[in-house]
């Protein structure tokens, strides 16, 4: 039973194996071997985006602050639901990549921005000066911190709304393979063509070791991108250990069908808990699970061996507290029916 | 003949087979798991040093550039060769990640700064006010960019100049195996006890897949330096893999080995070169060969099959040039058989 | 009748007088002059903080962002009211110069953070980890951005949970003279006594040319500010020009009869307006007025002469707006007099 | 005989009356008054630039590392004579405000970087991919640091260099006015003309109180360039006062009046100096003069009232030291004389 992280799953066997079958001889330091070029192929492939920049890395911070740092100016201000991992999570990086960048932080309910949260929070920055700073972009996390998703007119809306302020459009997509599995929309309707100019698509959190890529849609988007990445120390020189990651991961639509299984999963755990008396607090739509609990209900399941998440949230009182629960490729019916046995 | 780099040789097999091996079931995440804790406690017993702060991560650009930014205030300079890493070829990652430091390059045959060239340089900068900045780290690259070593004597030098100007002392050890094979000395010789505060730890030029650790000998010297690491996004989510390279590496010494299998093989490459008439251009203590050839016969080894890099260096004409070879824990005797053949 | 911004009045003649008097041969640079030294130790008297460590420069921008910068570490949170100038008017300037630390907004009615607001704010951000970055600095603006003031047992209060939470406190003082006029209070009381750290103090609203002080209570706090405020470009060559401003305001209490007559004037606008039957928004306590008027109303003042800030505020609709007004040690009776006229 | 700076010296008695005169009533603030307006006309006018982009500030290193942030990506190099400014007494700025850039050093005698060993510089540096940084701008300081001058055809022949690398060219104009009063060239000729991009002009060495100028001789280059002012605290409030000293300083040629006169007192000190056997290390061009002297006469002429700054140089021994000596709009024939009987 433990839901405690998508990242505490480990690496998907046909994705350990890619791994193994590119060790073989010497290949290209820092992204000009033949695996780092079908990779970015593939990324592009699965975009329908034959002319986007993509920028294998490591993690998803370095990810989400370095595309920030390339569509944000240091003066400029970088809009987020309060909840957004790059508001909560990540110990300033974006703000500190962009120069001294500011987050400016969006309410919406179950961790989505509306269309009107976002123009009502813009509304507060008008635009007169220098005193002002530069209302940059908007920064979508899709899914969600709280496992709901944006589906493509959620994200064209937002993304219009960021269009009419002058604004460029971002994804965190840490869990951009759920969204799109919960979606069941197509990654372009997810992307370009609902006006998003650059994505963090991850998949350390989806049955890779640690792989993460940038995707600029606009190739000019992406100038100099390749000095921001060197600089933050996040180009690999053995750099066909990433690209076998992506090869592996989109070969046979196999992010796709890893997404699914945690999405089917945290679904059956909402199931289990609703039939147990406990309705999440937010629809259950991709890998996340939350629900609020009797205190000793959580202590009494904890010691069953449930691991999960303290998620403190806004109706907890005294006697009740709300966890969270996260799936992953890795999840197990075993893992679902000794939850649902625990309860 | 592929001596282009050390990062274009693979993963030795025994840290590929711990990476699977250590893929079993979930672990803790961000470094929270069992096996990182035992790899921190193998690098201290390497060292010797059991109070030591030990901070994995992925590229050795990130390792310097945060040992320095630890070490360094923004109004810091930070004083190396002027052929370090850090200068030549990290974009100004330290620089930047320290909030703007500066690099006060020294001069020094070989690859290697010297008490002498070093205290000449500290001396440019007269320590008054608040204009002058504040002379703070001296980083000391072994084995150097030259394929030259530092001897526990020659760090102990350098680290004692440093002392006497009030400054903090880094080690570049993207390649101390290699210092460590060559000097024969114990590493705790080699940093701490030579008077070191700080060592960027390369393992991914060494066998592994993508392995550095920051060092910091005195914990204090290490303090909220967990958040530089994050917020430069080198915080691995299954931070398992890293640390199952570090065992892996550390394991029966196989580190050494690779570095001892990797310096011989370049060993040879020297001899093979002399006893063609082509003495390299330095001595050759570690894994990198300098060798200054006519044109022609560099041409004439390409088409052959020769993988080395250009290396400008003074003294080259139109009719000669200077060529790196660089050796590997993967270099094979029919590579160097088949270099001395087409000599 | 303008009354558009305090910035908008010139120098006062004592201090012009000054500048010329200091005008005399040669003086050392850079602050090693002798009315530096004079002008350090009538601000401690001022503050009756004999110990405090004072830096001179020319701005608020500057001043803000570089005491702020010296509290808070470059992963750490700033707490502020969402109406702070550092949040509305800096463009990114603390945030930049701590090295990409983040503001978190606090609510609060008429421009004060309360003891309950603030601290429900800093229940959002748990300190578990390095994910979480630094909970750092409570910021209080003090004459707010909306005219109101801290007396010294709401300072007290504020900083009371800053120190609950680990954090410094830093006093924005831009019009510190206003609060310190309008509460009667003694300026130790509204600093040191009630548990600040650092004080932004202004000069330039108050009938300065361009003169602020960054003050540090404990001289430990202060260290190395030095070289943030040089390499920040903010530490003046002709330095006795600062130095004389300070001394000419400071004496005989020129920067509270200031003040006291800025703030003085604001009550009468108030009067005024409330007599023609429109009551300030929120309680006039220092030198600005807010004030709703029909939108017509504000057009036919402007032709009369009037210059105010527009100043959008909620519950302004389609035929009401909300202007600011702002007096200074210049506001004459007339231009309140002609405002009275116009209504 | 203060030779010490030229700013010890203070303030001219027309800028210190134009200051005064400004002084009437309320001025819109921050740049938006009739003052600034001319001020900035009068610069254009001055450098035959209509369509230059004129920035006004209090201080040198504001104005430099403005400049150059404006000029460098955070991963650009700056080439500059390693004497500069830039290098030796701003504690960094420039390479803080550009986002973490690096200065490359330039020799040449006197001061003087030439087009050979700026290019051979540059060589240093290659571009070939990420790694190596951009190499982005050549700062030249005129008159240098060494009291020497470059004359147009010095300049262009630099910024030829530059522009082969693609770069841009910032001039350090602190004592620019005493460059032109040198070369007796139009400032047109020494900038625009010579390919210089961007100037930072200075005023207060020169007579100002706290005055320089960033000039941008094409609008497009000063992009964003007020968000970077603001943000580093360098844009005044009560801005008149800025704009009154650029008028008045420029009014008439005021400006290069001072400037000659400075020239000249340097040019009478050199032949005192010279008469009495001490011949100026470097030519004397500008207001610096640079002397070895046997200690003992360094101290007796300390002793009879001289003030100059310690200045050691190549060459100096046990027995003799060099000094420089600063002189200024307000050096007088008295203290010449006095220095000429001292000797």
């Amino acid at each position: 039973m433990n839901f405690g992280s998508d990242n505490a799953s480990g690496v998907h066997p046909r994705i350990m194996a890619a791994l193994a079958a590119a060790n073989d001889g010497a290949a290209a330091s820092y992204g000009r071997d033949a695996l780092t070029a079908q990779a970015v192929e593939a990324v592009r492939e699965m975009l329908a985006a034959p002319d986007a920049a993509v920028f294998l890395l490591g993690t998803g911070t370095g990810a989400n602050a370095l595309a920030l740092a390339q569509l944000c100016p240091p003066w400029g201000r970088i809009f987020c639901h309060r909840t957004a991992h790059i508001e909560t999570s990540e110990s300033g990086a974006p703000a500190w990549m962009a120069g001294g960048a500011q987050l400016a932080l969006v309410e919406g309910d179950a961790g989505r921005m509306t269309a009107a949260t976002l123009a009502q929070r813009i509304a507060d920055y008008p635009q007169v000066d220098e005193h002002d700073g530069r209302n940059a972009v908007v920064s979508i996390t899709n899914a969600t911190e709280w496992g709901t998703v944006h589906d493509p007119a959620s994200v064209a809306a937002l993304a219009g709304v960021a269009r009419d302020g002058g604004m460029a459009v971002h994804i965190d997509g840490a869990r951009f393979a759920n969204a799109v599995a919960a979606t069941g929309a197509a990654p372009a309707d997810l992307t370009q063509a609902a006006g998003v100019d650059a994505l963090s698509l991850g998949g350390t959190k989806n049955g890779c070791l640690a792989l993460e890529a940038v995707v600029f849609f606009h190739p000019d988007r992406a100038r100099d991108f390749a000095f921001r990445r060197m600089r933050a120390g996040h180009l690999w020189s053995k750099h066909r250990f990433l690209a076998a990651q992506m090869l592996a991961w989109l070969d046979g639509g196999l992010w796709l069908d890893l997404a699914r299984h945690a999405n089917a999963a945290a679904g059956e755990i909402a199931a289990t808990l609703t039939a147990a008396g406990h309705t999440p607090l937010v629809p259950v739509e991709a890998n996340e699970v939350f629900v609020r609990l009797p205190v000793p209900e959580i202590a009494r399941l904890r010691a069953a061996g449930l691991r999960a998440a303290d998620w403190p949230a806004e109706g907890d009182d005294a006697g009740s507290a709300t966890i969270r629960l996260v799936t992953s490729w890795a999840t197990t019916d075993a893992e679902i029916a000794a939850l649902g046995a625990a309860l």
